[in-house]
């Protein structure tokens, strides 16, 4: 008697629309290296040269030739000549002969005709200029060779790595202070609804606050893209089609919060056609909260129409429309979601034949040290039934319920 | 006969740098709720109003007396007069009496009158002006009833939590677009030793480039925190003394990485004493990587020694840094590292008596969907080792190693 939604299964709508997206050619950037934490990598990294680039003490002690070493024990050392030190930060001027040592510290360079390093611990001061050594070494013993760490072409960075902390270091140690990234993608956020209104204003009765555009742009911030708010727009279609273009025009990415009753939704999806080929490519997916998700892409840009109903849209947006922005990233090495084993605490019943997402509470944990997690039980709309959770944790399509202690995968918020 | 390091474990160690933590006091701001990501609530926040604030439908449909539906089905309807349309985001003009329906959209204000709402989809048009009602509904069906999400004066967020995209939308929804939270906290970072350059400049034989004051700021910035990089100091203990002064009275809490030899750690754990009570209290921890690290907290602020060596130090920052500066930011919700659990596919051998922390790979899942991880062997000080690695596990103390197929906890870099 209403709408007809073609329910899509989750993976297939994701399977469909991550297809069309393969076909999006990013946008890419220099920029300083030490500026690059999130940021994706846009091409290989390959090492310019080979680290270390000198032979290096791994310890404090004294660089000696191996073989003048051999057979020393606390009984009967061998004595070698201290010939001087190495300094820090400066190539090695002395050169070690039969006999002869120096006092190198950790990370010094090896001096010439040296192969290994004594610990300091394993030696003592003998004579004037002599020290007793108490331990042989190996050959190489205490020493880092010259590119045993990279070498000098080595591939270091793949293209569509997301950059952590300690790669960042990594570039640096090869001298590589400025990279190649994709652009930070920029993803519109609109919100609509005749009874929606800006928080700052005073709310009469029949109205609610603007929750969505706040919880989207704080997430996108969090996935490391740039949210760009548009505001609120009435049911009209004149101006939903006005400011869908432009903001068409100025994103990568839109997302649009569709009001929550069946006649704003297709309003929406409508609009939304308008954009640009291949247009709406899914309207409606089997999945609670959030049927009747619109997965469409324009003009070779992705656009998500969300249920208005705030639980229904943070739910959707943490499960597809983050995968959806790691992918305008550029990023290759995550595009599922992040999750983690926990067990249930309660039986928790569900609908057989759709996909489900409850909120669940961390409880603890059990003698086997696993994640307990409680559901909470709540009606759609109430919003803080998503923000006392703590992650969210999915019923298979083909269960109607998970019984109490059922390992399970959390989904942290 | 060199350094006597008195070695703490690790939990010790944690645990008395945390005693002396709980003393400081944190600094608070006032902000805009949606730039409110990642801050911490430096009071807890009170609802100062109930929500909804009246009472909504759930669904599309007919907002009816529910007594008048009792008995409807496919084969006897109940048949309603339809008196008017609910329109989003007013005041419900219409008020119900026995024997009237109003159409009503999802969000939409329950008229007076009317107890709960007929989905569309069990209704149908009969005669001009009437609906024919297929299934009946209990009062309250498919309302959500005024302050059944929050109600007024209801504690909503606790002091102390890190804010989450979705407690930004809480918050909008009531209303309060600013909040008071904790200053984000200013972290001085400081690399020591002469043989450490700014990786811009060119590198000659003996010298290597910084890599330690990147790779903190990064961590820094991932975990919500200022970064303020100081710069290279070289082994001179006046010259040390000032930056460190400086830094010291400009930020919230120093990072200094401390030269690999004994005698610059030396120098850095005594220029460290002078900087106020109660200065060092640990020094050294049974712990490989990262030995010989320094913590400190001196009048009110913790400085942390890391060692030189890049893995060391990389380890030791993520594994004692980051619950440090969650503390300063007032986090009490999450002061432990992160982990998850895996399965090692190798076995790996430690020096009992001592925690070991080794960098691995994640090589898949096993047929239990249990995330698989492999050992990467290193050698101290070799960067690239921690760079493939995407994560650390734990050997603990009393452990000389850990067989293949062994379930350990896994913290992702």
């Amino acid at each position: 008697m209403t709408e007809f939604l073609e329910l899509l299964t989750p993976d297939d709508a994701k399977k469909k629309i991550f297809e069309s997206l393969n076909e999006i050619a990013f946008e890419k950037n220099i920029i300083f290296t030490k500026e690059a934490l999130g940021y994706v990598f846009a091409k290989p990294i390959i090492s310019p040269e080979s680290i270390p680039s000198f032979e290096r003490s791994t310890v404090d002690g004294y660089a000696v030739k191996s073989r003048d070493t051999y057979g020393a024990s606390e009984s009967l050392p061998a004595f070698l000549r201290v010939t001087g030190e190495i300094i820090m930060g400066k190539e090695a001027e002395i050169s070690i002969d039969t006999g002869e040592a120096a006092l190198i510290h950790t990370g010094g360079m090896l001096p010439q005709g040296a192969d290994s390093v004594v610990m300091i611990e394993f030696t003592d001061k003998a004579a004037e200029g002599e020290i007793s050594i108490y331990r042989p070494v190996g050959i190489n013993e205490n020493v880092v060779k010259m590119g045993e760490d990279v070498k000098n072409g080595d591939l270091v960075f793949e293209e569509g790595k997301k950059i952590r902390p300690g790669d960042i270091g990594g570039l640096m140690a090869l001298g590589i202070t400025q990279i190649e990234v994709y652009k930070k993608p920029i993803i519109g956020i609109i919100s609509t609804g005749d009874e929606v209104i800006n928080p700052e204003h005073k709310i009469k009765l029949g109205q609610v606050r603007d929750i969505n555009s706040y919880t989207l742009k704080a997430l996108v911030e969090k996935i490391g893209a740039i949210p760009k708010i548009y505001g609120i727009v009435s049911d009209n279609r004149e101006k939903l089609e006005k400011v869908l273009k432009q903001a068409h025009q100025e994103t990568d990415m839109l997302i649009v919060t569709a009001g929550s009753s069946a006649s704003t939704r297709d309003l929406t999806s409508e609009v939304v056609q308008t954009l640009g080929k291949p247009g709406v490519l899914v309207h409606g997916i089997n999945v609670r909260p959030g049927k009747p998700t619109i997965l469409a892409v324009c003009d070779q840009k992705p656009v998500v129409g969300l249920p208005g109903n705030p639980v229904s849209a943070f739910v959707i947006a943490n499960l597809f429309v983050t995968p959806i922005i790691y992918k305008l990233m550029g990023i290759t090495n995550q595009v599922g979601i992040d999750t983690k084993p926990a067990v249930t605490t309660l039986n928790i019943s569900s609908v057989s034949g759709r996909e489900d997402w409850v909120p669940v509470k961390l409880v603890g944990k059990n003698e086997l040290n696993q994640i307990l997690v409680e559901p909470i039980f709540y009606k759609s709309n109430l919003i803080f039934s998503i923000i006392k959770a703590d992650g969210l944790i999915k019923i298979p399509e083909h269960l109607n319920g998970i019984p109490a202690d059922s390992e399970v995968e959390l989904f942290l918020l």
